[in-house]
Order: structure tokens, then C-alpha cells, then sequence
């Protein structure tokens, strides 16, 4: 077993959550208990202080998390999403062996205003779908997602379709539509209340923004709005000299 | 100017969002002071509530910052980081006009524990640098870094070496090191109490930890953690399908 060594110069609350990282990987797995804060403290001879340093770093880098009243449990690992080539999110989950839900929240035509006719290139008041998704893969809320989408390149969607079909399989198989790349801009922000809502999130975890620009082979078919929850994803790039 | 149109299908508070951004592009820039609350309900005619809405959202999406006592002001734009191809926050900042500043706030050459060890594919007790930098670009705290650099390929390197000079510009031309590529890994989180001073952020705002494991030919060179801003960058990709 790893013990705190006192006399170096590695912080202590550095040594201890790398022995809590150690036994929740070996030893406590998945939602797993972590001992009580007392415990930890006596069982590795630390301060208080010590040990809610390291369980707060543990929390804020997602490691871990509290259910109020009852403890402190292992986190589930992470996603990590490759922003290598274009993804989405049911063939993503699907690869890792999970089970991916769309549930439509809301979809309706809707006349742009400016900053949606912006963001797809279009003239102020086209009609365009907008619909909301909250995307789950084995029953957990990962993310929620509202969509743009130009009506006149994709007449006679429905809901039913979006409930039924992978977006990007409808705009493949039934209009043809290819799609030639895609652009993300992220950034982390906190999570608002109905996001953290039917996201089922704590209150002290951000989210990624992700809004996606989707691009047919002449025209922008697609804008979404993402808000993908903090503690079940990474994404990785590989940038090249 | 652009109004409030009760009529619509757009919720109030996503349009004074839209009118909000508008001026705040047009009229009074960045830094520029918000009018007050009661002032915006009593303009726009919309409730009290519908305000705190579009204010919370504008705020969470960095559009906007308070000052505690004196008021709500526009927040600078957000610096766009690609991540297409390998990048130097230096050469960054520079190329934007802007003047890039590091201060290294430790430097210490350390035996490597399992974590850091695992990072850069090292025996666990090999000698590493390690050393943080607070990096500013126009006098702003942008990011704060703790990076980790085998010893044995960069021998005898300094603290005022890294004052001095850029990391890869050390590694390219003292140390005839190539740069082959890097990764990264994102991750939304609450920024802690000591990034949150160095940072000089508000509270509220969340950050993006950045891992950077930078390869050189036959091996890891740097690895990276990470704060930066939640509030002063935003991330592009481009997902080729």
C-alpha cells in the first residue's frame, strides 16, 4: 500500500489524492464509497485540511462525486471524444458499446432571427426547424441540444423522424445531403438551471458549450447549440508541427 | 433600434439577449457599462424576472462581467484558439497583436511521482523539471501552466532561461529538439481558489484544464496542465467527414 512521505517536497494533498486516485482505480471502482473524511485523515495520518484539499481537487477535476447526506463516490470514467474527423453523437456511443437515446423536447418551424439567419448564413426570417434533444447513452443524460436546421434544404421533417432516425441518417438517405465538414467552438461555461435540470447534474460542475457549424457541399445545413455536461467527457486533438 | 415583439414565439428573454448583444456590439464596446436592470425592464417594457434571465445567460456565456458594487460591463471578446496545428501561446498572442508576458512562479527539478511518471512514459523516480507560469497577454492573466520536462534530454536549464526565453524556443535551438506533434485534452472545470487569484477571475467563472503531451521523435517531451480562462478564450476545430 502507498503511504504519505512527509518529507518530501510533493505536496501532501498531491501525495494523498494520488493514493485515493490508486485505491478508487484498484480497489473501489465505479460509484464506488470513498472512506469518510475522519477516516481518510487517520488511516493516512493527515490533517483535515489536507484531505479536503485533496477531495475538492478530486471533485473539481471530476474524479469524484458527492450526493448530499450520503458520501462521496468514484466517478465514472469519463468519454473522451476525438475532434480528429466528423462524429456524432449515436455512432460515438454506439463504438463504445452504449446505448444512445434522443428525447425531442421541443420542434418547430420558426422564422430565423438575426443572430440564428447569422450563424447559418441565411437572410433574416427563413424559415428554419428548431428543435431541442436531450441525448443519453444507457439511460445518463449527457447532453442537451438545440439545433438549427434550414427547412427549405429538408422540406417535411417531422418530429416523429428526429424521434426515429439519426439526424444525420435522414439528411443522408432521404434528401441526399452530404455533409463536407463540420466546425466547433468551444468553451466551458456554467451550467443554467434547466440544463443542470434534465441533465441531472451537481450544482458545482460546468459544462462545454459546443456550438457546431455543419457544412453540405454548398451551404451550411446545420447549427447546433450544445451544452455536454463536464463530468462525462473529455475531448482530445492532435496537432500536428 | 430593435424592440421587444410580445407576439412572437421567442421567449422575451432570449430576445433582450439578442437586442442586449446588439448594443452592446454597436454602442458601447468593450468594457462599456450595461445600463441597470431597472433601467433595461423600464426601456424594453419586460418584467423584472425576464432581465435577470437574459443578464444570468449573457453572463454565463461571457458575454458580460459584474463588478461587485459597481455594475455590469461588456466583456472583451474571447481570444479564438485553433486547434488544427501545433501552438505556442507566445507565437499566439503575438501574431493577435498582442504582448505575451510568463512568470515563472516555480522551478524545481524533482523526482517524478507514478502520476507524472505515467504522464511522460518514465520510470517513476526519473528526474523532471517542473515548473509553473502564469501567462499574460496585454497585462491580463490568461492562463496558468504546471509543466513537466524530462531532465536528461534538457540538462541544466533555468529559471531565468525560461524568464527569458520561450520553452520551444529553448528546446528547438539550445536543445536541437523537434517539436513532432502534441495532444491535448480539454476539460470544463470550476476553477480553484489559487488559479481563481492568480487568474484574477470572478468567482462564477468556470476554466478549461488543458493537457498537453508534447512528442518529440522518440519521445514525450512536456507534459501540460493547464487552467486557462473560461471567460477570455473560445476553441475552434474543424471535423473533416
Amino acid at each position: 500500500m502507498k503511504l504519505i512521505d512527509k518529507n518530501s517536497r510533493i505536496p501532501l494533498y498531491l501525495q494523498l489524492m494520488d493514493i485515493l486516485i490508486d485505491r478508487m482505480e484498484n480497489e473501489l471502482g465505479e460509484n464506488g464509497q470513498l472512506p469518510s473524511e475522519r477516516e481518510i485523515c487517520e488511516h493516512y495520518d493527515v490533517s483535515r485540511t489536507t484531505v479536503r484539499q485533496a477531495i475538492n481537487e478530486l471533485e473539481r477535476d471530476g474524479f469524484i462525486y458527492k450526493v448530499h447526506g450520503k458520501g462521496t463516490f468514484v466517478a465514472p470514467k469519463r468519454v473522451e471524444q476525438n475532434l480528429i474527423k466528423f462524429y456524432s453523437f449515436t455512432e460515438e456511443m454506439k463504438k463504445l458499446g452504449k446505448v444512445p437515446v434522443s428525447k425531442v423536447f421541443s420542434f418547430d418551424i420558426i422564422e430565423a432571427d438575426r443572430k440564428i439567419a447569422e450563424k447559418l448564413s441565411l437572410p433574416a426570417g427563413s424559415r428554419v426547424y428548431q428543435f431541442s434533444r436531450l441525448r443519453l447513452a444507457d439511460n445518463i443524460p449527457m447532453m442537451f441540444e438545440t439545433s438549427f436546421v434550414p427547412y427549405d434544404l429538408f422540406p417535411g421533417m417531422t418530429k416523429e423522424d428526429l424521434e426515429s432516425t439519426a439526424l444525420y441518417d435522414i439528411f443522408k438517405n432521404r434528401f441526399q445531403t452530404t455533409i463536407v465538414m463540420a466546425e466547433e467552438l468551444f468553451m466551458p461555461v456554467m451550467t443554467g438551471v434547466k440544463e443542470m435540470e434534465l441533465l441531472q447534474m451537481s450544482p458545482s460542475i460546468p459544462s462545454l458549450r459546443i456550438e457546431r457549424f455543419t457544412h453540405g457541399e454548398d451551404r451550411l445545413i446545420e447549427y447546433t447549440n450544445t451544452i455536454a455536461r463536464g463530468d462525462k467527457f473529455k475531448y482530445h486533438v492532435r496537432l500536428e508541427n
